[in-house]
């Protein structure tokens, strides 16, 4: 049997999944987490900014059947070095008994869609090291955590302030 | 003799003086880099908003001799899982001669005040491999570019669109 993946902008009610998988999602990497619904209600704030798109990918079938099973959060913004825009990848998540089949490529190539139609020219994503998975997919699909002549690598720093 | 460093908002004409030293900056590290004053217009855009916070770095004195000799550019935008927002720091630039005298620890230090002032709780930079000095800087201040209980490094990952 084959699956057929198709990814969409989740609007209205769809946000309280969106919320339900992200902290799913925290659980998962044991990272603390607010409850869905308290996800859920602030995505419904970032996405009243076209600053703010959150996507969700699921089975092609019956409406009536369909149930999301991946979500994607992308943020947009200005660029400095020319008058576009620049994407950033914050969060990328497909369900354990979903991965494997597909999904996570249809929501990324769906991630990169959205960010050149919000005006994008880059989009950049955070990933640690172990998650091979991942970083998998993003090479596979063009991104390098390396640059220059050098080939070096790029790392995030970050604290709390 | 010991000097002694000042950071402050860019404003106004100040705004050209950064534009040229982030064109410097791109020059000194081999990279496509507009004009100095299309930079400074730029940054003009974006510091219309509180979103983006310009700042300079100089050596304290009479204000007539001073000159500053360092640039950073702070973005803010809302978080994802709490009611707070997040920092990044999108560029740090000494200038070659005054390397070493400690401007960039009090640049990052006025970095981090005005994160926190701006209401940002965590902030994050993208560092590359080979920038020992930044990285020993970004260190010394409390930045890790390691995460969890694995201590696993954390990458930047990016394409064009």
């Amino acid at each position: 049997m084959s699956h057929h993946w198709s990814a969409h902008v989740a609007g209205g009610g769809e946000l309280d999944i969106a919320g339900q998988m992200l902290h799913e999602f925290n659980i998962e990497f044991g990272e603390p987490t607010p409850p869905g619904p308290a996800i859920a209600e602030r995505l419904r704030e970032l996405v009243a900014s076209p600053d703010t798109v959150v996507l969700l990918v699921d089975e092609d079938g019956e409406p009536a059947t369909r149930r999301a099973c991946g979500v994607a959060v992308i943020r947009l913004r200005e660029a400095i070095w020319s008058r576009s825009r620049e994407a950033y990848l914050a969060e990328l998540y497909v369900q354990p008994a979903q991965r494997g089949r597909g999904a996570g490529r249809v929501l990324m190539n769906a991630v990169i869609e959205h960010a050149r139609n919000g005006g994008a020219t880059t989009i950049e994503i955070g990933v640690d090291e172990p998650d091979a998975v991942a970083r998998r997919l993003y090479e596979s699909l063009g991104f390098s955590n390396r640059t220059g002549e050098g080939n070096h690598l790029m790392f995030v720093y970050e604290r709390e302030l």
